[in-house]
């Protein structure tokens, strides 16, 4: 029942903690989570979003000074690591997984011309924000 | 091919849009995000994460009219994506991997009872947020 | 006049741009908002909120090497009234006004006890939070 | 030392619980998240505005299914609430007012043609997102 792709093992271990697959509230962080419905997980979506794009403006303040230390960049790691471990939940809650997230982003990857039509895209954007 | 081979693929690419690599701001939409600094690519976190949210709760409602569509589930499959991605380009510029954060996941997962402290420590808040 | 004036008139011109009274998407930034959905102007206050942060932590980093200039001052107080300007474009969409916002306020100030107790929850999230 | 202004007296008491002013963190809950530091209010900034998107989100659902009840835009209202609260705190941090955030607001709306340029860029953005 295991897997060597850590992504979804962990979507494993997260279906496990459903109350449905006997996931117990009161001994599990995601059983918690998932228990307390939508908002509660997805709270934490916009709250680590918010803290990875801190750690990342730390970094830069202490490479504006010199050098970013390791621990910086830790925790950078960290808030992205908390901000798809609650992805992985919601995507758990709506009965979807990590695969059809990878899927999409092969299939964009794929999709001949998809970065050349979101570079035009974000070019107009510019022009039009000219002065 | 794991999901872990599929995010590393694709920080490669993001990689190689790296000026240093030769990336093109005019030709690659991760070499315009990369070019144009931190910033950049660190509002499109916030702002995926607030998209990633909304689409979720399109599906809670439709949810709670009947039944979620596919359509809906695509689309926060979508945001995801774009959430993810954007992490990776701010990775990307940090000189980090998608590899550190599946490391990070890992290790948690590892840490004998992670997840129960993390759960006494919202057993906590909630037992303070009690009038 | 009180900024309460200034939040209730700048409603007024935001009531007026709703279709009902006239407004106009195609002449109007607010009448097209209220035109595309709550999605658009919603986006608008998780990206609004993003770029408050991040003008916030340029400051930070200004000042921790000497001063903060009054550029990067006014940086941040353009980002925040975009925030509060995109809110009460939301307010006005669900009938609500500034008002009520300014009356919840009052209301908590007013409160006895109030700050005391949004502070032992703080306390307790924080012993919570102790390894 | 009180005003009939509201926002500018909520200021002012934030600006009384800085420690420079006698605030103390173990009684004020201002106090307190001025005491650690940006990262600390910073984050509620992004959390409460996640909130405020759902609290909306909530509402646009209720409506679909027949009303939105008061008691869902009682909630909108103190998200709202929340946000411009946490924002008024970062203000007060920087040496900035809520009077600073309210004629940034004043002089858009008095500069002629500050919708008409919102708009056209508004515009590009649509044009430049059409397939």
């Amino acid at each position: 029942m295991t897997t060597n792709d850590s992504l979804l093992r962990l979507a494993q271990i997260i279906e496990s903690r459903k109350a449905a697959n006997g996931g117990d509230p009161e001994k599990s962080y995601v059983a918690r989570l998932l228990h307390k419905g939508p908002d509660a997980f997805l709270k934490k979506i916009g709250e680590e979003a918010t803290e990875a794009v801190m750690a990342a403006k730390d970094i830069d303040c202490a490479a504006s000074h010199g050098s970013a230390s390791p621990e910086l960049k830790g925790k950078l790691v960290g808030e992205v690591a908390d901000l798809w471990f609650h992805s992985l939940i919601a995507l758990a809650h709506y009965g979807l997984s990590p695969a059809d997230v990878i899927a999409e982003l092969e299939r964009r990857e794929g999709t001949s011309g998809i970065e050349e039509k979101a570079l035009r895209k974000a070019q107009h954007r510019d022009a039009a924000e000219k002065p």
